[in-house]
């Protein structure tokens, strides 16, 4: 069965909020979720994921250094993870406070390991983001992004 | 005396209400400015400018395809902009809706030129974005822009 | 059947030897593909393929102009190419000379339509590269990326 | 006397051999220079500094997780580094391998910090990068980076 790990930094719980959110979405679509946080995934349990759905708060413009040390960390398993699923999320403290370009991050270091980055025409474009607690539009989003992970994955597998 | 060109594309009007804001921020540090659309921009031209802040609605998380032209035309100048100053804003329908991706393609496009890119601490990081028209909070964030390329361009000249 | 276009902008010939390349990867996955410059290319017939590799020189940074024009015009498909495969390539003079960040634009675009961006853990992670004209490396990753894009087409299509 | 920091991050020595050259660049023109890596900078001895040149090893297209604590960590000075300028380095494995957005993740951290990016129309536009062991290509985009971030930095210090 397929299954997806979401996995986030949070302190103040937004982003923490998100990826349940983002797990909600995943599951509608029929396909097996764990969300933890990252510090509490082990690199190379990795490999026992087809998609990844990764939510980070915006620091200076880019995901948590946790975020970073769990790819640093990833090596272990490079090329072994290549065409999985890689989605993003993230939550600031204001508009141009640096979410996209934390999105991008994390779809980019998804791309050094050979995944599929996901985006959408609607909504947020690289990921969804919030601005400080989730509202309504980021709850949306974010169920919205789980399902779209959740569904190429099972195009993926076939 | 030192002078800046801002310059931006627009088709629905609010990239342009943001121009005018922004040269009021550099007006009032001081500086001369020029503001048009870069569609009356002569590539060669751009030698008489100390500084840049260069504006763009969103098209497919980019600036508009205009904006890419004037860089494309402005290699006749290659290596004789170096040192001089640039910075950006954008203008989307959307909170994830490519608007910092948006202004980092602009500013990259002036570090390929060897100019000195402009960011800041409070607000929009790498340049105002505007959701829609431009409301309050993106007006005092162009403003503010304006006076922060006019005081680096103002250092730089010495 | 399964259909790719690969386009690109180019005026040395060197991008458009990799297009030729990428199209030879893409054959031999078994996948139809059609080659031609961007500037030949209707908005409106983006819509016939089920994948798409998209190649430019490096101007400041970024792809040339021609590249965003069809962009900006294939906003008349907005949300219809969701789900589509995109991958890209690129052309400079030089090693840091931004080839990844011209990559990295094209995948942005392609997510904002909604497509699923194709990265690899082995070689050139964001797309081909090839400083100058392609040698072997540059010729190798190409014929790669063409199958990795079409091998993901024929998943996606199932 | 104008002062900057050359930090970086280094596993082989590669790395820390780009910052000996990119120091001796801030020191021929006339700049107080300190080289020390990542992990021995308390982030409250960044106020001392008048400019900061950053080098990372990719990992995942990215710079190592330490450079990213230190970012997370400084924002206990969050707007008092503004107007000083900000330079990067990084060294790969592989030409597209990822140098390009390691430099601009350094970059971008920067802008968020409200400091001033310098980039290069000559050679390594967003910041030197080698491929394995710096070679003299290198070594010479690592002096050249130095001194124009020292002259950046004595021309904003007046």
């Amino acid at each position: 069965m397929a299954r997806i790990l979401v996995t986030y930094y949070s302190r103040t719980g937004n982003t923490e909020e998100m990826a349940k959110h983002v797990a909600e979405g995943v599951e509608a679509a029929g396909v097996e979720c764990e969300v933890k946080p990252v510090t509490d995934v082990e690199p190379g349990s990795l490999i026992g994921y087809d998609g990844f759905v990764i939510g980070s708060p915006v620091y200076y413009g880019m995901p948590a250094a946790e975020i970073f040390s769990l790819f640093d960390e990833s090596v272990i398993l490079h090329g072994r993870l290549a065409g999985r699923a890689i989605g993003a999320f993230s939550s600031s403290g204001n508009v141009g406070g640096g979410n996209e370009t934390t999105c991008m991050a994390i779809l980019q270091m998804g791309l050094v390991h050979g995944m599929v980055a996901v985006g959408t025409a609607q909504g947020d474009h690289y990921g969804p983001v919030s601005v400080k607690s989730p509202d309504d539009r980021a709850r949306t989003q974010c169920v919205a992004q789980g399902k779209r992970v959740a569904e190429l994955v099972l195009k993926i597998r076939g």
